[in-house]
């Protein structure tokens, strides 16, 4: 541990981990930082002091500012750091619950988790329907811009401040808070199009078949959930490297894209979701994939493409079985806690790679994640060690 | 009329007009042909003698052989005519029911109505479920091969023998043929996909918007039956040439695309459903048309494209709104008996121009359907007249 004082000075100050260049993404620094003031009179909000947080992709994709043809969010921000904390699996203990948290069943203490999302308006027709993911007044948990001049802060910190609307209730769940993290956005990112995807073979009382292409940070989720929800899943992968471990997930099938032996004929119609969990989808062929569906269901797309990716498809092979293709961002509130539900009935448990939070962890963290260097999920842990919290 | 004989010596022969060269598609020639044998004690079947017919675009693609890259299918029947007849939006009567149909209630002088399906195996997946038109072992009302080598044959004939199991029951219904025959294709293949886009709305409890693009012989009926449905439609048009009878058919609004002046900032997230009835998807700006789509729903195509036709997408459009793009084939049993309903209630009428059958009659219809210059649809009539039936 270097000179630096890990020490926060709570409630005043947070600390966490930011990069102000995307040339020094590799290498967050901790800084200090003052959390974003909500109004005790009108916010039902919450401190949470973290205890684990998952390292997703995205948290690269914002840190090597690749998302945006701009310069970083944080250079519009007012008030808040000089650089960008990402991480948004984030779970910890409520620390402080203002007046209107606290009607809301937010308590000191109470275990709680938050995903990629951390605000909503609550009073749209998306909110009003349970899918707050798409409301289009929420904020993410990191690089989003509030109405104050803020922008939001993730969880490779001491501390989280944010709304209730999207911080799930944990207390109920007796799952390690490391195994959890993962669930939050990328369980809850492959969670919500199984479920969507599935219905109709319910619906029709048979087994569902879900196809998970990309056995990776997200893959690896959408086979243990689809599987505890009672589906037939097929792995698919470019070889044939990650077969054993999609076995040991419980994948019942395994098709290697890159083998050209592959008798893809006998998969004609079974598949009623093949789930792209694989960030590009130009690299996949889709002669062989969309007829592999079933009647009238959908190819969908869970990976953030790069901006300029561009996908060439003929029409004509959609008509045979009425396919369709689409994309699905995280999930909503009914649906994080129907996963959350499931996975501790179920006793889920992610693989994880557990890195102890550290600036050489962080560091560690990222850069392999980057180098593709992770089997299947890195969780930042520690955090009351590091940072003096807990007590 | 001309010295050829149209008088049909039912049963033995039926007569109709057929393309046995695509050089010749444009003058179908009137032949004599046996019709399909089917088996009096296993098959429920009817001969049903023709009162109207629609004339489709799918005729055009059969009869110039544009479909396919081989000969024509016809040339691979057995003791089926030496030609092709089309036409599969038929309406007329039962002359003759076997005893397996009449068991199911099909009996001498009913009126029916066939579309461009006209059989189902009724013991797969698809046809236990209600979506027959996806039965892989389904035959086409015409240039569809049945496993005694007969071609089958369409509606431009005096009378067309099929399986009673995709051939729907009329006698409930008041509506003139004229204007049934265009809801049997063309009408159930733009209501099933309006049937399922508009459940999401529904279950939200709004208004259900949806957006029809291309105002011809499938678009129109779009705007008129999502009108029926209680839809606030939007009709796309490439330019304003057919505002006025877009309005007239219902539209509460029109886009004409090519017009850049279009606010297309005010359709963000407005469309629970983009129905394309356009045959081409390459010359649409996806880049307007994904983001007019409401969260999580969908642009359906159900023209037929070219085979080659390729289509350009960026994948991060579908992500911000979760959407999706896909196909529509035909429509189910179910959906065909809604459909009737519906328009008989609703008293919905076709915008048809009336051609009698006869040589001059089809190739005219056929001619002017390949030259664009319907508005909206031919129903080729009179067939009595022509055929010496009706008696």
């Amino acid at each position: 541990m270097s000179a630096e004082s890990t020490t926060v000075n709570y409630p005043e100050e947070f600390k966490g981990f930011a990069v102000s260049d995307p040339k020094e993404w590799s290498n967050p620094k901790l800084i200090s930082f003052s959390p974003k003031k909500f109004d005790d009179e009108k916010d039902s909000y919450v401190h949470i002091e973290v205890e684990t947080n998952g390292i997703c992709g995205s948290d690269l994709f914002v840190i090597k500012n690749e998302w945006s043809h701009n310069e970083m969010t944080w250079k519009k921000g007012s008030y808040s750091p000089k650089g960008q904390i990402v991480g948004h699996e984030i779970v910890g203990r409520v620390k402080y619950a203002s007046p209107l948290a606290q009607k809301n069943g937010y308590n000191i203490g109470d275990r709680v988790g938050v995903g990629a999302q951390c605000n909503a308006c609550l009073d749209c027709e998306q909110c009003n329907n349970h899918r707050e993911q798409y409301c289009s007044k929420s904020n993410g948990t990191y690089n989003s811009i509030y109405p104050d001049g803020y922008v939001s802060q993730g969880g490779y910190a001491s501390h989280v401040s944010c709304t209730t609307h999207m911080c799930f209730k944990l207390n109920d769940i007796k799952l390690e808070s490391k195994y959890i993290s993962p669930l939050l956005c990328a369980g809850l990112t492959v969670f919500s199009p199984i479920l969507r995807g599935i219905q109709g073979a319910l619906a029709d009382k048979r087994t569902p078949k879900v196809a998970i292409i990309g056995i990776g940070g997200l893959g690896h989720l959408a086979v243990l959930l689809a599987k505890a929800k009672g589906c037939e899943v097929t792995a698919i992968s470019r070889g044939y490297s990650k077969k054993e471990d999609a076995t040991k997930m419980g994948a019942d099938d395994f098709i290697a894209m890159s083998d050209e032996n592959t008798d893809w004929s006998k998969y004609n119609r079974q598949f009623d979701l093949i789930l792209n969990c694989a960030a590009s989808t130009t690299s996949l062929d889709f002669s062989k994939l969309l007829p592999s569906l079933n009647v009238q269901s959908n190819f969908v797309s869970v990976g953030i493409p790069e901006k300029n990716e561009v996908l060439k498809l003929y029409p004509v092979q959609f008509l045979r079985n009425g396919c369709g293709i689409s994309a699905s961002l995280l999930g909503s509130k009914d649906e994080a806690y129907e996963l959350l539900k499931l996975a501790d009935e179920k006793n889920i448990k992610p693989w994880i790679e557990e890195i102890p939070i550290c600036s050489e962890g962080v560091h560690k963290g990222v850069q392999r994640l980057s180098d593709g260097d992770v089997r299947y999920r890195f969780v930042l842990t520690d955090y009351h060690k590091f940072f003096g919290t807990g007590k």
